[in-house]
């Protein structure tokens, strides 16, 4: 299995949004955020997902996943009653050189907040800047929406 | 809403067998016990399904449930990584006058415990007992499914 390399940022201003060529919303929550049997409800577009994850091995290599589409309608039933924090976002695709940059603007109680994310092949891999791109935070615990669920920006 | 009135019996020997007209294997794990959220996965027979169920209003008169079909294997898979405790059983319906007991055989941690489960319209409704029915258990907790999991017979 191939390692995902990621890095990530904050962004300046709203230029983004000219360049991008693809724009999601996407509204998720959890059933159950125990690590050995994570549920977690998404709504993706015009598409509802129920997905289930279970704790990794030790080597961290492989980790139980099942997903499995439902209705919007059911998505939203089930957010309804999902755990406190639900993350509420648009994810915008933005190309750069050979990259594809995932920018995500929240709302709700993260509003304010925009972040983007780059997947590389290799650790130190180039990749064009886009004029946009602000801070790097790549790393730091209180970007991952698992955390933003629990504190969110407007806390900050 | 109707409301459910059932009572339950411990069963003296296994003469239901023979007058049973249908048998269905039941097995069922929980990914979540929180009340406010269960996720309960269930293979009945040649079926999965997983279900999430809310916690009821103040009246008791309505709580949110959801249900989906879902493969035998996606619910195997599933069964695997929840909370400890898998209920197994087969459920043998039986006819008695008017009325169809169900009665569920356990196995595992629960071998050797059958309980037989009446509905009736109404209470103070009578009934044609069946020879091999037992002592009545209506209302005792430790006979419910979800304590089965938790203070399984074996331990009893």
């Amino acid at each position: 299995m191939a390692q995902e390399i990621e890095r990530k940022f904050l962004v300046k201003n709203d230029d983004f949004k000219q360049e991008s060529f693809k724009e999601t919303k996407i509204v998720q929550g959890f059933l159950s955020t125990v690590p050995e049997r994570t549920v977690r409800i998404r709504i993706k577009g015009d598409q509802g997902f129920i997905t289930v994850k279970g704790i990794g091995n030790k080597s961290g290599t492989s980790r139980f996943e099942w997903e499995k589409e439902i209705s919007v309608e059911d998505a939203t039933d089930l957010l309804k009653i999902s755990e406190p924090g639900i993350i509420d976002k648009t994810r915008f695709n933005v190309k750069s050189g050979g990259h594809t940059f995932e920018v995500d603007e929240f709302y709700g109680e993260n509003e304010g907040l925009t972040v983007a994310e780059v997947e590389l092949d290799a650790e130190g891999e180039d990749f064009i800047k886009p004029k946009w791109l602000g801070e790097e935070v790549t790393g730091q615990v209180k970007y991952y929406n698992s955390m933003l669920m629990k504190n969110p920006y407007k806390n900050w």
